[in-house]
């Protein structure tokens, strides 16, 4: 049942805003643009996908502080009242949640816990970072947040996928049971600089191998389709969707699809000069099309990406 | 890949089984089926939706012991080294986790772990109750063990089924990273003496009426059809999972179809009366069909359900 967008009360002056991983690519470029608009944020990362220069990055900030933590056995803040408390914290790439199954789904679960706690205990928001992996492999495109997915429970994803809609059941029944004023987007494949140079996506290796003058990877023929969307609009609809009273899943990503090939030659244009491609053999479990139904992001949010892809990857190039 | 059975050496010898749940409906079969057999049991309980009365019906028992605690504030057992892990603590029925969204969750999150880390510790394996809820509302008929489901992530039942799934998913993990030696099932629909009379279900309902003299409430036209399964085939079935190395879900219900009509039907015959239907109309969240795909119980284990339903009917009403 859609409400009426109305303005939240939590907007208006500065806010004091807990963001789990903290030091990881969404989480620091959240810290940043919430340090920016005069907010007080306390960052938390237990750096086992995170990295440290992303916490250095802020600290010598006067609103800024972190604080070293598994969020998964607890978020220990003890300071003044939050307002927001937002879970941004999993491995979130497949090699990173392949090697960490178990704290993948411990953060999932008891780390989302311990953060509906934590804003239950304050009065806070809470705001989920949900994924587009709780589509699985989708029978339906492009995926509307409607859709129930698509997710094989004991295949060697489940870690991830599983504990990501397990972490939106709990944040629902928080809300319904409890009271919890939740928030959840799923994110769609998003990119821009400070990714993990061995995070294993496509535009990461392309980036990274263009500015070491190697050859780029393509698995397959290079006709497959990715939507990439840049994380400055994914940090925007973070913001709109703070101010507004929606609390069912609401995706967030870039409709426009792409093959290999079509961004390759983004990447030649970018760079001016021709680029060299190694062809190799389609993995086994590579992920298949997804794509967003943003309807909902445009309604609530009046959001839409701006940024194009030859764009966001001119300043990904420039900023690394 | 299905590998060729052989029986496991746990079986050899009289075996020290701990068994979360223990004053549920199955987790009190279990008890009992293991006394008889000269094991010993652990039981472990907090009565969220387990009765006393379980418990008590085996506390004099020598080989039987009793803590009551909270599975998903940890296990406080101290013992000998155990051979088996048994997690069977979850409320089943829709109005138990219905009122109890949070802890149906964490049963399946920190409960499963916890039991999953006390059978490492100990060498033993670990035995996961999942549920037919994983397929949701399910598009395939019936439903084989592959068959992905058909999950709503965030409403009202997600606290149950994406609970069982996330179990499913932390015991895969579990298995596949630390080496646990795990067993999965899916249980369908199953009853017998000792449910809860306030459980909700159809059969539960029908007994209880008919033991009152009450007419029987039928929802809707009474032309849905569902399976039923007695809970000595199910008992059954554990145990022969128990002795096969076969560490995927296994389906354990019986596929055999009856309408509600056709249940009273049986009710009538085995009362030798006519009883009265008091016809409601359907809820709006009344389950779909389900039937149980048994081909993978009937290869790993040479099992099939043997109780007929008027058999099984006629046990439950002079039973209780």
């Amino acid at each position: 049942m859609p409400e009426t967008p109305v303005p939240s009360t939590a907007t208006s002056g500065p806010l004091r805003i807990l963001i789990t991983g903290s030091a990881g690519f969404v989480g620091s470029h959240l810290v940043e643009r919430f340090l920016n608009e005069g907010h007080t944020v306390i960052g938390v990362d237990n750096y086992i996908s995170g990295q440290v220069s992303n916490t250095d990055l802020f600290s010598d900030h006067p609103r800024f502080t972190f604080i070293e933590a598994d969020v998964s056995h607890g978020i220990p803040y003890t300071g003044e009242k939050l307002d927001w408390v937002m879970h941004f914290a999993s491995p979130a790439s497949p090699p990173h949640y392949q090697q960490f199954p178990v704290e993948t789904l411990m953060v999932g679960a008891q780390g989302t816990q311990n953060g509906l706690e934590l804003a239950h205990a304050h009065g806070a928001g809470f705001f989920l970072a949900s994924t587009s992996e709780v589509y699985g492999d989708p029978l339906v495109h492009p995926q509307p947040e409607t859709y129930w997915g698509n997710v094989n429970p004991i295949g060697v994803r489940s870690c991830y996928d599983e504990a990501k809609r397990y972490a939106e059941a709990i944040t629902m029944a928080y809300h319904r049971s409890r009271g919890v004023n939740t928030r959840i987007i799923r994110i769609f494949n998003t990119y821009g600089p400070r990714m993990r140079p061995d995070d294993g996506r496509v535009i990461t290796n392309f980036v990274h191998q263009a500015l070491r003058g190697e050859p780029l990877t393509v698995y397959g023929n290079g006709s497959q389709t990715r939507s990439f969307q840049y994380i400055d609009d994914l940090v925007e609809g973070i913001s709109r969707l703070m101010m507004v009273e929606y609390h069912e899943p609401v995706n967030l990503g870039n409709p426009d699809e792409f093959t290999m090939l079509e961004l390759i030659q983004v990447f030649k244009e970018i760079l001016a000069k021709d680029l060299q491609i190694r062809f190799e053999s389609l993995p086994l479990d590579d992920p298949k099309q997804r794509k967003p139904n943003i309807d909902t992001a445009k309604a609530w949010l009046k959001w839409d990406p701006e940024i194009s892809l030859s764009e966001g990857i001119r300043k990904a190039l420039v900023l690394g």
